[in-house]
This record gives structure tokens, sequence and C-alpha cells, in this order.
């Protein structure tokens, strides 16, 4: 199975309005950059996770459109027949750099960076918006679930809430990254190498003439593979109790000690204690236990300092949908345009909102890490052609309280942002999902504890290097002047 | 463009070890009823809307494992080679019922019906649910804000910030049934007839040397579509005066006197009355206003009752994903089985959680309509071989209350389940969406005005006939005395 890959038209009507408008008026050639970046954590988190640049690789390259959508838009009586000739050849031609996928993130920094001539540019937003801002989502929540299991396996087990295809798919595909072991969505492992695993659902054993029977066929179909779901009638009376049957009359003969069981309804604290107990005075220590119905961060957390004795997560609804906070909120705003001779001019967008004020100008963004300890310590934002010398101390400071200053030491600079496509060709190795998720565990690693927090967590610096709050500072003045 | 078809491999992985369980078991022909139904309403509402059922029809008739989805699971090393080969001819023979899109759904009755080999019925559903999960649950959302916006242009923004694409093409589809009048996602248009359109974004309005420029040049190319954004710098200071300056200097000499305005920030119910008086005064009374940003149904009812001048509602995320309750809980239980004579075999899943309790048998969903006012007055499940007379008076109680009773009179009876599949060949002519749009305004007007509200809604009733209520009875008290 192959996943559609021409997204072309997925594309926001303002975007071909526009697009026509630069056509018409000579300024489609204008380079221009665009960045990607997001003004709150969900779930009023420490950090977000991003997420869905893979994605954005394959719609870049398969932009295209073809005769039938030309001829829809000539339908719509509003495009210009030189446009409409033009968009037959229409491709990508410019540059994006990316933070890579699986990096932890945090508001107000670019994610993203395209420069290209403003036709491309903005047509592709709505894509480039939609495929990050999903995945990110699902990736930030994800990892949340993961952090609260505490080292304990989580599956993904929602695809059958998720809001349509792709979202179960990709969505799949994020929870992974995040660090989520497995999926229940076949697809995800076929297209994308998510392990896919699955048992039974309690039509199973309501299709045999007994509890019991059921469970017998299944262990004799899958002795490697048997986890049963006991709750279909009653958990504890009737449901363990024929499982430990089933696992004796089967698995033991076959010298097979590794089994499981799930539960998926009532008090999973109480019920998974009990479970625990039964199962090892039966002799059946390496039977895991796995449980499932409406879980999250949150109940995961009071089910495990209850004493919930759980070995798995099966996660649905809430994890593939970020029920708790379902939307993420990134942007895509022009940050400069470049004259005729190749200078870059920097635009920003005003709000009386100061939260909606954007940061100007082709950008350059850094994390530094502690020598001593591998923990990041801040991000700053420069200018694209500044660099930063991290061989001593250096300053840096709040850029909506100047006088909180702080000195970095003993530190490195490293640049977030990779290059992803130059000139409109693909610059970047699209590394393997499984590397991408041991990068992101690898990289929430480097957060202090207070950063990783789920209530009220320590917030993560985001600095202006001075010569960008200079030239920023200095626009507001003139568009305050102007309005 | 044309949409992925095939989503065959988009299943839980547990309907797979099902199926070759069943498959090696000799219960894959065992002919199985299930019903898709759910348990409660998003957002507190009276009502629900059903769609997703055309998406349904389309994964059916693609349902087929190719040589490559057969290689993967055979590297599981989980099937059997017999199992392997029945995949490559599998195809859905079954009978399925469902209610028509559009029509206003309750908890706990059959959405649709699947009788079908169980090997066949339990596969599909993690599509099915998928399906109408998602759509049911934008469209439940998208005619709350329809309703709130009592009259007035509601379009649909959203796609940047839905779960994935699908949920951005079928999202927008869903918000059409349920009365949205347009969309900016273009392929919704060219795919479904969901009207597209959209002018310009911030960054029109910065890539020119003034914002007078900007919108003269739009109002140049598109003298017909000019809906000029206002808020760029500041909405009342220059907006509207620059828009009113293009309007009278492009638009005025063609003798047009349509336009619009569109404001994407700031307080909407004084932007909007300042911006009404504005344009009258300049002599502009049709320039329609339209506003954006984080809208959904309680702020579109505060900002009218504030007295917002507002013609048009740019709604996003808040609908495309459902923000205030993403998930819609549709469900998909066995309620039957046939035994080699044909005969029907009732089932049922007991649970602890009343709530949770299924209604089991292959049943027959009506809706009871009073003749005098066409209003919707209840909702009744019987055996499917149970006719209603509704010549006369007819008794009719509470499920879950047996002595509240009530008698309908001067009513009509109406099967809301139509035919879909027969022995898997389709049967049901799909209407085209318009059709579905007007049917689902028609099947809203028949609720009365208790069960429309947005708050404390009236509970509509959805009644058992004696016969089932019996059966159902008599299951539990057995499956109590079993356990």
């Amino acid at each position: 199975m192959k996943l559609q890959e021409n997204w072309t038209m997925l594309c926001d009507f303002y975007e071909l309005t526009m697009a026509n408008g630069y056509f018409l008026t000579g300024k489609k050639d204008t380079i221009s950059y665009f960045d990607v970046f997001f003004r709150s954590i969900p779930d009023k988190g420490g950090f977000a996770i991003a997420a869905g640049l893979e994605d954005v690789v394959h719609y870049i390259q398969n932009l295209r459109f073809t005769e039938e959508d030309i001829e829809y838009l000539r339908s719509k009586n509003l495009f210009h027949e030189d446009f409409l000739a033009y968009l037959r050849d229409f491709r990508f031609t410019g540059d994006i750099w990316a933070i890579p996928e699986g990096t932890p993130i945090f508001p107000n920094e670019p994610i993203m960076t395209v420069r290209a001539p403003s036709i491309e540019a903005q047509f592709i937003e709505t894509y480039v918006l939609l495929a990050l801002n999903h995945q990110s989502l699902i990736a930030t929540k994800a990892n949340r679930i993961v952090r609260a299991a505490e080292g304990r396996v989580v599956l993904e087990f929602g695809s059958r809430r998720a809001q349509g295809a792709s979202a179960a798919v990709n969505g799949a595909r994020a929870c992974y990254i995040a660090g989520v072991n497995g999926t229940a969505c076949t697809v995800s492992d076929e297209l994308y190498g998510v392990p896919a695993g699955g048992t039974m659902a309690h039509s199973w054993v309501q299709m045999f003439d007994s509890q019991y029977e059921a469970f017998k066929k299944y262990c004799e179909i899958y002795p490697t593979n048997a986890t049963l779901l006991v709750d279909t009638y009653n958990t504890l009376r009737s449901g363990i109790p024929d499982a430990i049957r089933a696992f004796n009359e089967v698995l033991k003969p076959l010298g097979i000690t590794k089994c499981g069981i799930r539960i998926d309804s009532g008090d999973m604290a109480y019920l998974t204690r009990k479970a625990r107990e039964m199962l090892d005075e039966a002799g059946w220590p390496e039977c895991k236990i796995s449980i499932s119905n409406s879980l999250d961060e949150y109940t995961i957390k009071d089910i495990l300092a209850q004493g919930g004795q759980i070995d798995m997560f099966g996660v649905g609804e809430r994890m593939i949908t970020a029920k708790s906070e379902p939307v993420f909120g990134g942007v895509y705003k022009v940050c400069a345009v470049e004259d005729e001779q190749g200078n870059i001019i920097p635009k920003i967008k005003v709000s009386e909102n100061v939260g909606k004020i954007t940061n100007p100008h082709f950008k350059k963004l850094w994390r530094f890490f502690g020598r001593d300890t591998g923990k990041a310590i801040a991000d700053y934002i420069s200018l694209w052609d500044e660099t930063v010398d991290d061989s001593g101390d250096f300053e840096i400071f709040d850029p909506e309280a100047v006088w909180k200053r702080k000195v970095v030491y003993d530190f490195e600079a490293k640049p977030l942002q990779v290059p992803i496509f130059k000139n409109g060709e693909l610059v970047y190795d699209l590394p393997d999902l499984k590397t991408i998720r041991d990068y992101c565990a690898q990289q929430v690693d480097t957060l202090w504890p207070e950063v990783q927090r789920f209530d009220n967590p320590h917030s993560y610096y985001v600095d202006l290097s001075q010569k960008l709050w200079d030239i920023k500072q200095k626009m507001l003045l003139d568009a305050g002047a102007k309005i």
C-alpha cells in the first residue's frame, strides 16, 4: 500500500487568488522568506515535539497541478489564462530549512523557514502547516503519555476515533516518534514500520459458546501471542479464571511462560492489583497485564500512584486526537523579502496583542547545551549571518524584559535548523523512523526535569540576539509611527 | 484529483488475528450482525448529525488486499498460508443498512447495521467507525455553529489546523452537510462540490509598499470578488480607510456596489459596529463584513448578542477539530449471529456500567413524526420483523424507567435505516452533496426547539419495543446467573 502523494489541491483558495495576483502584478518572483512557528504549548506543557517534516518533503516533491485541476480552476472564472498555463509547470524551486523531527521545540522560534519566489512560498502554506501542526500535536501529546507511563509499554489504539484516515495513519507515526512502542493501526506498520499488534475484541469472546472455549482456541492458534481480553463478562469472577485455565491447558504443556491479559473496563487500579495476585498465585508471573479505556497522562499517573500493576497501556482516543487540547497553533508568516539587488528586507506583522507580533528577518536558530551536563540551557535566535562564539561567556536576555539577563558559560551552540531543500532539490537524508524515535528520546533527555514537568513547568528561554532585537524594536517604532 | 480509495490495510491488527482465527476455527462463515451506535452527544447537545456514509460505501467497494499487503502479513509469522491465500479474493459479500447522511441521530440507536459472514463483518470495524465517527463529529459541531450564526453565512477555514489531510477534506464536506455555506479548502470543492472561496492573507498586504496599494491592486484584479483583509496594521485607523479608498477608486467607476472586508483580530463586537458605520457613511452599505479568529458557537452568540455587525463568519480550528469535544464515541458491537438453520440468536454485551450494556438482536429503528406538526416525537427500536401500527394510539416507555409511559397519537412511523449493500452489491443511490445538505436542514427542522437548545437540551426519547425489552431483560438475567 502506498499513501496518496499529490496533495497540491489541498490548499486554501486564497493561496490561488494571491498566486494569480502575484503573477499579474509582476511580484511572483520576488524572493520571500516565511517562518513556521507556534505561540503556545498544548496542555500548558514545557515543550513540544517537532514532527511532520517527512510528510512536508513528500508534499513538496509531488507538487504539481493536473490538467483536471487546471480545468477546475478555469471553471471558477477568476484566474487569468496565462496564470493557468503557468501552473502547468508549477514546481517548488526554493530553499527550506527545518528543525528535524523528534526535536523538542518552543514557542516563537522558527520550526521551518522557506525561502522561495513569493508565488511558491505562499502557495505551500496550508499543507505545510497542516502536516507540521497535526504531527507535532500528536507527538507532543504522546510524549506526555509516554513519560507518565514511566518506562512501561504504551500502545496506540485510537484509529477508530481518529479524525479521518490520515489522522490515524500519520498519528500513529507521530506517537511512535514520541516514544510509543507500537500501534493497532496495521497500515502504519506496513508503510512506516510502526510495529503493529493486536489480539481480540469482545466479539471474539461472544462468538464462541463459552468464554473458556474462546480463550482456549485463541491460545491454540497464537500460543506465542496470547493476550486474552478478560472483561467481556466479569473480569475477576470469570475472565481471569478462564484465562488461567486456558494458559494451563494450552500454553503450559508447550513450555510457554509468556502470555498476557487485557482489561478494558472497570477500576484499573483495583482490578490490576487483583489480577496480578491471581496470575502470580496460579504460576503465571510472566503474564503481562494490559489495560485500555479512556487513558491519558493523567489517568495513567493516577492509576500508577494507586498501585496499579500494569505492564502495558493501550491508549486510544485521548492520544490520537490530543483530546485535552486538539489544536497545535503553528502559523506561517512572511519575515522578509529580497529586493532586486538581493538585499534582504525584513518584514514584521504588528498587532495590539504583543504575543502576535512576529520576529522579522531571515534568522538562525541555536540551542545552547551545557558542556558539563549535556542539558539544554536556552534557545537563541540571531540574524542568519551572525555566529555565536561559544568559546567563552555569553550574555543573553529576555526579549520581553530586557533587564532579565543571564550569562551562559561552558556551553556549545548548535544550530537547530538543517537544510531540507536547496533550489527545489531535496538535500536532506530523511532518517528512518526508528532513528527519529531514538533521537527524540535522547533530545527530550537534554531537557531539565523542570521543563518536563506536567503542571506549571519552567519556561525555557528563547532569546533574541541584540542585533535582531534592535531591528525588531526599530521596525515596531516605525510601524507605530506609520499607523 | 481523486482521493485514495483502497484503505483495506487501515484496520486494527486484531481484526486480522481474529479473521485468521475465525478462518481456522471454522467460524468464518457464521452470519453475524453488528450495530454501530454511540453513547453520548458531544458538547452535551440534544442531538448529533449522521455523516460519513458515502466514505464507508467507497471503502467497502474498494476493499481488497494487494500482493504487497499479503506479503507484509506473511512477514508477521502469525497467519496461516491458507488464510493468506483466502485474503487474495477477500470482498465484502454482506448486507448493510444505515441512517442516511444528514439525519439527526441519538444515543444507543443503530446508526448502521452490518449483516455478513463474521470474518467480513469483523474486519471492516475500524474504517467504518473512523469514517462515521469523524464526519458525524464534525457535522454535529458545524450544525451548532450554523445555528448560532442565525442565518448568517458560515465558512470553513480550518484546513491548516485539521488533524491530517483527510480531516481537512472530509471535514469540509461534513461541515457543508451540516449547513456551512462554503470552505477555504480548494480540494473539497474540486472533489465534492463544497463551494470554495478566498481572497488574501496578511502577507499579500505586506508584500506591497503600502496597504492601500495592496488593496487597490486586489480590487483591480478581482473587482467582483474584492474582500479586503483590513487588520494587518490597524483596522479602524488605516485598514478600513484604505479599503474605502480602494473601493472608491476602483469599484465605484465600474458601478460595482458589492464588496467586502474581513477582520481577523481584535474585539469583533466593537470593531464590526464601527466598521459598519464607516462603510455606510462612505456609501458602501452593500459591503459585507466578515470576521475570523477562534470562533465557535459560543463566541458567535456572544458577539451577536453584543450587537456585532457581521455578515459572514470564517470558522477555523474550533470547527474542523470539534475542539470543545474532539471525539465522537461510536462503537461497533455484535448484536446477533445466525445458527446453521438461519435462526437469529441475539447477543448482548453486559457491563457493570449500565450505560455500556448493548441492545441485543437484529433490530429496526423507527422515528415517529406528529402528523399535525411534522415534528419528531420519539425514536423507537423494535425487532427486525416487528411493525408499528401508526393508525391509532401507541404506547411507548422509557427502557430504563419502565413506569415512564407515554401515548403517542396522530403520528407517522418512518423506518430510519435504509438498505445500502445487499449481498455485497451497492443498492443505494448516493445522493449528491447539495441534496444531503438540504435534507439535513429539513430534518433538523423536525426537532423541537427544546431539543436544539445548546445548554441543557431536552432528552429526546429513544425507546424499545416491549418484545425487544423483554428479550434484553431475559438475557441480562441469564448473563447474571452465568457469571
